[in-house]
């Protein structure tokens, strides 16, 4: 009997060309599968502590990518994923120059097979404000059935399910279906520069029929999703000058302009009360929504009292004319990450500060480019630039949206394996957020993308106590062996076009 | 011969009713006054190291009122001022409770004269932003004829030169010719709270004929002024709070008021792009500028082009229809002294921050009280708050502003003492900060006021690399020498009043 044999003998049933095999394989394919996955499964479920302490160890490197401060953790963290590939006995090396290295791996090649290139990221958000933080950042701890620490979702816990799943594979004793390439770089967070630079060049060892990203949300709490549009970003520091030093405010307010007022008014003057961007034609380039597409979102269950309560806010507010979804998902937006300028401390001091300044950033959909924003941005500032005071537009990084076709067959794999590693199948989403190298690496590689969140909402990735939930971390794991299986039974990107 | 006499015994000749010695003591009088200044000014050559190096010694002790963590440092500046009582015989006591103390010192009673109380503070501005400093804040250093040091002129190194001053007749063996007190506080910089408290229960102790402050500046390099009028000022802190914790801004971003953006449309409200504040009744208790002060105004020279250029702006801004001058000495204001919030650190963070703050002031004019633009505050926020977001205001700091008579015996005697002081006869002005706890002194003690600042415009009174001008150190101290002296020869008030 077959079925107890190992899949690489499968393989070769098959190539042995008897129909008879070939009917009885693909009864058996349907089944369950080509590999045997029910050792792969066997082998996750006693493997649940081993693994979550492996994050934990990841998750205790604080790998900031924005705090210079942190260089040394960053190789560290690069050190560390790299060590899983090694222990695997797959080729790997780091990329890229002039900042945290790129982690590449690949296992064997596999004929015919499509290749999966998974990218994801080291590098974390910074962890401030630490006052907020229930435990310490970079000590995860569980929770009510969540771990707790910066980077847990976003991404080292959600990456680390497909480094986990290639590992049950073999560790469990099949063989991959098709060769899986890894890349895991360590500036996701501050705009990818190594891996922007670095691309072109490595294009050809990238080379993939399908790249493979969780570093996303499911829909909701037991909803899975799969997402098919990221919004893209370009963000800014405007830096508001006046006097050459603080001043008193008494000895000279009233005749000299202030600048964190004069900041104020810029960033009140870039948005109006409806929502609406009023930079010179920024939206000339914003693609309606689909009729189609806000149909089936308005199909998806979201309750808007629900959602504000959750966030803590009394109402939502956002650009008159589309829902909160679609606000969210499909519409361009600018908003303010940070105030600095004067005095912060306790009490009062009285002064006219030299400077103010303003992290911001737009988030764009697809067709908007933040070299485009940039520029309507500059031109927008050099109208509105209130007197006595000189204002600087700073660019801090930027990227590319996208939105892929939802009916490919490697989407269809996907909802495949989600469905079994999650029990309930997903429903197709957009996403707010960005991955400004998806684009890149879209456009570089012509490559399909899978967008595999295994995260939720509420796991407050760029927030004070990010966290994971722990079934959902197993959940991935699963989901992702049950990936590779899938996308082996798919044709390569060449032939579907052909 | 007389002249030798010390001038205890020149007041017994005039108390013997001679005629002939009063005409005598009349033409001496107005010769080289009543005491031999000449030795006080001998006297205050030899010193003027020794002067400096006192000046230092206290400007070394940084006591930040603002600062909790300085409370330490705070009792260590009144005690070192208390000291320089002690050293002069004096009577000293520390006053108050529930915060630094009040530093009170008193010299013997002269009866028939009147009773000066000198007020100054012994706290400081907080030294931050620090990086901007030449040399540390609490190391004095002397670079240009300038000592460079936080408080070296507000307000230490100002008040410290009535304190030499007494202590300079006493040493060269003259008499005080009237009755000094000196009440020096710890909380200036914050509101002078302990005194505002303690004042009604020492009222009594206080009382004086005349209140001398030197906390302010001269009008110009080289042109040194008495000022006769304060804005006071109403200090508060707004906080815009939205989601419960920073929320990822492109998962979010759209659907949430961002309370940056919220804070930003607020301060933007409050004043029109015409320098005109809009809180609702905020110009219905300011008076009229009175048109001869305006044309006196007009006749000091004032060129707004040097001005701007050495702050390090471009051009001025004020309130429509008001020169720089107006704007700054007698009109309300409205400004923004801290933004705070959100992501401040290198790089960026997505995130939609949970409050943004900013503290604020408006400078009051006569009439105006902190207590009514703090209500009409709250009902603008009330009606201007935009949706999504919690407004809260705090209240941080008040005081009242204050307009004295410019043509008092007292201010004649000013006017003589700083002209001997600083060889050139001193200009009548207005200043546009606030010293809140004088209108209250002047309510309580009912006592006329003289504010004699040997500051100036560019000593960075609450900025980085605070200076003071050496020479105008020990001219000051020469000037209040003087005073005593040309103050002795007023009646006191009561009399003046009948």
């Amino acid at each position: 009997m077959v079925l107890g044999l190992p899949p690489r003998q499968m393989g070769d049933d098959v190539l042995a060309g008897s129909l008879a095999v070939n009917l009885r394989f693909w009864d058996r394919w349907k089944g369950m599968n080509m590999a045997d996955m029910g050792s792969i499964e066997r082998y996750l479920e006693g493997q649940r502590e081993e693994h979550l302490g492996a994050l934990c160890e990841w998750l205790r490197i604080p790998s900031v990518s924005a705090d210079p401060g942190q260089s040394e953790a960053m190789l560290q963290a690069a050190d560390w994923v790299q060590d899983r590939f090694r222990k695997l006995g797959w080729k790997t090396e780091k990329l890229g120059s002039g900042g945290p290295p790129l982690v590449y791996a690949e296992s064997p090649p596999v004929p015919g097979k499509p290749v999966v290139l998974v990218y994801g990221h080291y590098d974390v958000q910074p962890a401030d404000p630490l006052e907020l933080w229930k435990s310490p950042p970079f000590d995860p701890q569980v929770r009510d059935g969540n771990l707790y620490a910066r980077g847990a979702t976003d991404d080292k816990g959600q990456v680390l399910t497909h480094i986990l799943s290639v590992a049950a594979w073999q560790e469990s004793g099949q063989k991959l279906p098709l060769q899986i390439k890894f890349l895991i770089e360590g500036e996701e967070e501050q705009g990818s520069e190594v891996l922007g630079r670095t691309l072109p060049q490595i294009a050809d060892r990238l080379k993939c029929d399908v790249i493979v990203i969780s570093d996303s949300s499911q829909y909701a709490v037991g909803q899975p999703a799969i997402t098919y549009g990221l919004r893209g970003i370009a963000y800014f520091e405007l830096r508001v000058t006046g006097p050459k030093q603080d001043l008193h405010s008494g000895s000279f307010g009233g005749a000299v302009a202030n600048p964190a007022l004069a900041l104020a008014r810029l960033l009140t003057a870039i948005k109006d009360e409806e929502g609406r961007i009023q930079l010179p034609g920024f939206y000339d380039a914003v693609v309606p929504l689909d009729p189609v597409e806000r149909r089936n979102w308005q199909q998806l269950p979201f309750d808007e009292k629900k959602f504000a309560a959750q966030l803590g806010v009394d109402q939502l507010v956002g650009e008159t004319g589309y829902t909160a979804l679609e606000q969210r998902w499909a519409r361009p937006t600018f908003d303010c990450h940070g105030l600095m300028g004067g005095y912060q401390g306790e009490g009062g001091k009285t002064i006219i500060p030299s400077w103010a300044g303003a992290k911001i950033s737009f988030r764009l959909v697809p067709n908007q480019t933040p070299q485009q924003v940039g520029q309507q941005l500059r031109q927008f500032v050099a109208q509105h630039s209130p007197p006595g005071v000189r204002v600087e537009v700073i660019d801090l990084h930027g990227g590319l949206g996208v939105v892929v076709d939802p009916n490919s067959p490697y989407m269809a794999a996907a909802q495949q394996a989600v469905t079994e590693g999650f029990g309930r199948e997903a429903v197709l989403i957009r996403e707010g957020g960005s991955i400004p190298i998806v684009a890149n690496m879209v456009a570089h590689l012509k490559a399909d993308v899978l967008l595999l969140g295994w995260g939720l909402d509420d796991d407050g990735a760029h927030s004070p106590n990010e966290k994971f939930h722990i079934a959902d971390f197993h959940r991935g794991i699963r989901a992702s062996s049950h990936l590779w299986n899938h996308l082996a039974g798919c044709s390569p990107r060449a032939q579907l076009q052909s």
